[in-house]
């Protein structure tokens, strides 16, 4: 097992804003509906699945806990559209994005831990490492698109790099 | 308080099928992607948001609870569009739907009980209650439509009915 050498850092808004939204209910940012029984956090994550005569689909990824610290060896991007997790078991997770558009290497990644309270919504083309979860399997709800056209590109890097479970 | 006269049944797919989608991960019904490390239940719901310009919105409900046997005195439904809630919380919730498209009496009502594995996709236009949490208040992912047109209409009982909380 090598040492890590790419560490999360805890997700945030303004942290993930170049990549995509972080679907949260925060303080402040709602406001009651049905007579005051309830409070909507309204529109927390642009879904852009359109193109192409895409749809929205909504999915459930059930995704098996990773050994850390974990082994990134690609990372992939949807062309066409968002795509969007959001946890249903309440369990923190983790998520690597690239700041770059062309193909990226392990320097451009960016490493983020999400609360189980927190879900994330890649912006479309946003390159990102598949679903990885933490400590146990555990469901999210996932918000991306349906219909024709090729909407998966994947990069292999020679190397990789290790990514820790926890900030430093 | 008066005693119910509305009892739940369980949430199931077939008994659900006339109002709408049951969107849970069933065994069986998944099929592995990520190499092998996550499960996908593919497409559980029909998101039909599009009509006149209209666009899918990702926002969470923050739902208090009932007090039960809770006095059911409205309903309303979408014409626009469906709305789909999935529970972030795993939070039993329940689940009153009308089977009639002209304006329903209390006669007409269907309750479920979904466990907090279970979400709800309301086909457009169906005639259901607001959220009605069971135990304590719990966040639920809500899938429904932004944009311009009228896609709220309610109904209002002269007396109503008494929901159980469990079924009978």
């Amino acid at each position: 097992m090598s040492p890590p050498d790419l560490w999360p850092t805890p997700l945030t808004r303004p942290a993930f804003a170049a990549f995509g939204d972080v679907i949260e209910a925060r303080d402040g940012e709602s406001y009651a509906i049905n007579e005051g029984t309830t409070e909507r956090f309204n529109d927390l994550a642009s879904v852009d699945t359109g193109d192409r005569g895409g749809r929205p689909l909504i999915s459930i990824f059930r995704g098996k806990p990773r050994v850390f610290p974990f082994h990134i060896t690609m990372m992939e991007r949807h062309p066409l559209a968002s795509q969007a997790f959001v946890p249903l078991h309440r369990q923190p997770y983790l998520v690597v994005v690239a700041a770059t558009t062309s193909s990226p290497g392990v320097d451009d990644l960016h490493a983020f831990l999400a609360s189980g309270g927190q879900g994330v919504n890649y912006r479309r083309g946003i390159w990102h490492h598949p679903l990885l979860c933490v400590d146990r399997e555990s469901d999210f709800l996932v918000i991306d698109r349906g219909g024709q056209g090729e909407n998966l590109e994947e990069t292999w890097f020679d190397q990789g790099c290790f990514l820790a479970a926890e900030p430093a």
